[in-house]
C-alpha cells in the first residue's frame, strides 16, 4: 500500500438504468426504474457507502429521443437530488440545469435551496443546451448559436454569483428581546443589469454552507473550454483516447491560469463506462452481451443529428461517409461530434460499430475489464497528467456501481490514492475546494 | 357522535414559525427554523398524524420585506415539498408558483416530478405575482398589469394541461423481448401556438397516479373568480365575515356551473388563524401577548403598498385616511386591499390596530377561542354554506399545528365532519376529485 498527497475524485454520473442504452433490456434491470425514487436513493446510498465525492444527473428540458428506445422518463434533477439528500449524509448532489431555457432568480434559488437542504452539498452542472428540440419548447423556432449561448451562460453564472452573495454570512441576528431578525444592512440586491438579464433584487435564501453551489461544466468546444477556465470548478469531459485527454487537462488549466486562477481550483474529471469483470473475458462477453442488445434503428437518427447529417446519408454497414460538416458548422454539441467522428475514422468503424461504442457511453470512454484493470486505467490517467479524477458511468444500475464501489473502490483506497473516510461535510470539502468569500463583503468572511 | 355524508376538508397552510409575524420572538420559537429542514418535517408529520387532507406552502420570487422584520429564508417550494414527500405517505403537497415568472416546460414538468416523486399527492397553487419588487427580478421595469397578468395565466395552465397529458397513460410497454420501451404511437406533443407562448413537444416525464396535480388557486378579484371557475379544484381565500364568505362561496360555484363545471370539483377553503387556549381568555392572551410582539414601524410600508399609497399618508394612532385608491386602480393584491379597507372602516380600527389584526393572517379570520369554539367556529361556515373546510394557518409552529391536531381534529371527527383515517393515497382522492382522463386519449382512460 503506497500512499499520496494528491486525492482521486470519483463522481458517479446516474443515468436511469445505466448509461449503456440497452441496459434496460436486461433481466436484471427493472425498466421502470427511471421513475423509482427508491431506485435512485438506493444508489445514492452505495455511492456513499464508496466514499464517493458526488453523485450527478444530466439532463435537459425536452423529451430525449423515442420512447421506443429505452425508459424516457426523466425526474427534474434538483427535485430528485432533494429527495436524495433524504437518504444520504455526505455526498455531493450535481444537478445540470440550463441557462438558455431558465431565469436567473429562480435557478439561482433552487440550486441555494438545495445547498441548504443537504448542508452544502449542491453543485450546477451548468449547460447551454443544444438541439432545436428544446428550443421550440421555449418559444423559440431555431436553436440560438452557439457563441451566443455561451455568452448569455456567462451573463447568467455572473448574475447567480450576485444573487448568491446578496446576503452577508451574518445577516441573522435573530435579536428576540429588540425584536430585530436580521440586519438589513447586510442585504446586498443584486442590482444587475445586463446585455441579457436585469435583476434588481437579493435572493430569499441565504448564502449555505459552502457559500454557494460549486460550479460545473461539460462543454468542450472552444466556447466551452473558455467557460470553463473562467468560472468552472469541476469539468466533466469526454475523451476516447490519453493524448486526447492530456491535451485537454493541459489546455484547460493553463487556460484557468490565466484567467488569474488556481488550476488546483478546477478539476478534472473524464468519463469512463467501467464494464466490470471476474476476468477480462467475462468483462468483454458483458459489454457484447450489451451491445447485442441494441437496436441501431434507434440509435441512427440521434448519431445523424449530432453529425448533421441526414438520416439517409448513413448506412449500418458502411463506414462514415467521405465528407461530414465541418465542427465550426455546427450549432449543436461541436466537441461531441468531432469526437464521433475522430473515433470512426481512426479506427475504420462501419455506423454500426460506432453505434455499439457509443451505445454505452455516448462518446465517453468504455473501459471493460477486471477490477484491477479499471483501477489500473484510472491511475494511468490520474498520474500522466490526463485526468484530477474520474466521472463514473455505470454502463448498468444498479449493479454496475455496487461493483465499482465493491471491487474498484478498495483497489484504488489500497494504493492511497482515494479516501477511505469523508474528511468533510460539504461538496467543496470533498473537492479539496476553498468556502467563496462572499464578494460584497470583502476577504474578511472567507472561512474555509 | 353523528356522522355526515359531506366531509370537511382541512388544509395546514405551513410558514416559517409561523403565521403572526412576531410569532419567532416567542421563548419557545426557533428564530432559524425557516431554513431547517427537519422542522418542516416535523410540522408534516403531525399534519398526517392529523389526517390533513395536505400542506400548503406560499411563495414569490422575491425577497419579502425586510429582513429586520421576521425570518426571511424561504427556501423554493417545489424542493421543500420534495423533501417533505420522504418523511410522509398520505398527506397532499401544495407548492405556489407564479405564471408571470416561470416557462411552462419548466414548472409542468417540476410538478409532474413532484407528482411522481410522491405518489400522486402534488398540487399547484396557481399565482400570478403581485408586486413591482418581483417583476424587477425577472428583466421587467414595471409590474404587467393584473388583467393581462391572469390572461397569461390561463394560457399557461392551458399548455401546462396539454403537457400533463403527452403521455397516454399507456405508454410504457416494457417489452425487453423485442427492446421496445413505449409506444411512440401514444405520445402526443403539446404542439401549442397561442398569444404567450409556443411549446412544440412532448413532457419528459408521464402521468402520475392521480393524473395531473391538484390545480389550486387563491385570488378573489374579479379575474381571479373567474379564473378560479375555469381551472381551480380547490380555492384558499380569505374573509373576515361569515356573510362575506357564503357571498364567495355562492359566486363561485355558480360560476363553476356556468363553465359547465360540477360544483362538488370546487372545494373552497377560506382561511383561519386558530389561537387555541384552554379557555377563552388563554386564547385571548396568547393573541395579545403575539400582538405586543409586533413592530409596528416593519409593517407600516406593506400596509402602505397593498393601499397604494405612500407610508407617510398613514398615521399609526389615527384611521385609514378617508379617501384612498379604488380596488380598480390597484395593480397588485386588489382583493386583499378592499377586505383590509372594509375592515377598518366596519370596526373603526387605527392603522395600529388593523396591523395588529394582520400580524395574524394577512387579512385571513383570526379566531381565538377553546378547542370546542374553533370546532364550532369551523362547523358553523361549513354547515353555512360559507366552506368545503378551511386552510389552517397556525400563529405559531410547530405548537399552534400540534395544539390543532391533537385538541380540534378530534372534536371534528367525533361530529363525523372529518376523516379519522385516510381513505386514498392520492391528494385528489382526499379531496374526492375524479382522476382526470386525458384530453389526448379520451373517456376510455378515465381511471376511478
Amino acid at each position: 500500500m503506497s500512499s499520496s498527497e494528491r486525492q482521486l475524485h470519483l463522481n458517479a454520473f446516474v443515468m436511469s438504468v445505466g448509461h449503456h442504452e440497452a441496459a434496460w433490456r436486461l433481466p436484471e434491470s427493472d425498466p421502470y426504474a427511471d421513475l423509482d425514487v427508491e431506485h435512485f436513493k438506493n444508489i445514492a446510498r452505495t455511492a456513499e457507502r464508496g466514499k464517493l465525492d458526488s453523485l450527478f444527473l444530466a439532463d435537459g428540458p425536452v423529451l430525449w429521443d423515442q420512447v421506443g428506445r429505452r425508459p424516457s422518463g426523466v425526474l427534474e434533477p434538483t427535485l430528485l437530488l432533494t429527495a436524495l439528500a433524504g437518504a444520504t449524509e455526505r455526498i455531493g448532489l450535481i444537478a445540470t440545469a440550463s441557462t438558455t431555457y431558465n431565469e436567473p432568480y429562480n435557478l439561482a434559488r433552487r440550486f441555494a435551496s438545495l445547498d441548504i437542504i443537504s448542508g452544502g452539498r449542491a453543485g450546477w452542472n451548468i449547460v447551454t443546451t443544444a438541439g432545436l428540440d428544446a428550443a421550440r419548447n421555449f418559444n423559440l423556432d431555431e436553436l440560438p448559436a452557439h457563441k451566443e449561448r455561451y455568452e448569455r451562460a456567462a451573463e447568467f453564472v455572473d448574475v447567480s454569483l450576485k444573487l448568491w452573495d446578496s446576503w452577508a454570512d451574518d445577516v441573522v441576528l435573530a435579536d428576540k428581546e429588540s425584536g430585530i431578525w436580521g440586519d438589513d444592512a447586510k442585504i446586498y440586491p443584486a442590482a444587475h443589469q445586463g446585455r441579457f438579464y436585469k435583476v434588481a433584487g437579493a435572493l430569499n435564501v441565504p448564502r449555505s454552507a459552502q457559500g454557494h453551489p460549486v460550479l460545473v461544466q461539460a462543454g468542450s468546444s472552444e466556447n466551452g473550454r473558455d467557460f470553463a477556465a473562467r468560472y468552472a470548478e469541476a469539468v466533466f469531459t469526454a475523451h476516447q483516447t490519453l493524448a486526447d485527454a492530456q491535451e485537454f487537462y493541459d489546455d484547460l488549466k493553463r487556460r484557468a491560469v490565466e484567467y488569474g486562477r488556481d488550476p488546483n481550483h478546477i478539476k478534472i474529471l473524464p468519463g469512463i463506462v467501467p464494464i466490470i469483470g471476474s476476468s477480462e473475458e467475462a468483462a468483454r462477453e458483458r459489454e457484447a452481451e450489451l451491445n447485442r442488445l441494441i437496436r441501431p434503428e434507434f440509435a441512427l437518427p440521434q448519431l445523424a443529428g449530432l453529425l448533421g447529417v441526414s438520416p439517409e446519408e448513413l448506412r449500418l454497414d458502411a463506414p462514415l461517409p467521405d465528407s461530414l460538416p465541418e465542427e465550426e458548422a455546427i450549432e449543436g454539441a461541436k466537441s461531441r461530434r468531432t469526437l464521433v467522428v475522430n473515433l470512426g475514422r481512426r479506427e475504420n468503424l462501419t455506423v454500426r460499430e460506432i453505434i455499439a461504442r457509443l451505445g454505452g457511453g455516448r462518446g465517453h470512454l468504455t473501459f471493460a475489464g477486471t477490477p484491477v484493470q479499471v483501477a489500473d486505467q484510472i491511475e494511468l490517467w490520474f498520474t500522466s497528467g490526463a485526468a484530477d479524477g474520474f466521472n463514473i458511468m455505470p454502463p448498468v444500475l444498479p449493479s454496475g456501481l455496487t461493483d465499482f464501489v465493491d471491487q474498484v473502490v478498495p483497489i484504488l483506497q489500497d494504493r492511497g490514492l482515494f479516501r477511505t473516510e469523508y474528511t468533510g461535510r460539504t461538496l467543496r470539502e470533498h473537492y479539496g475546494l476553498p468556502r467563496p468569500a462572499n464578494r460584497n463583503v470583502g476577504s474578511l468572511q472567507t472561512a474555509v
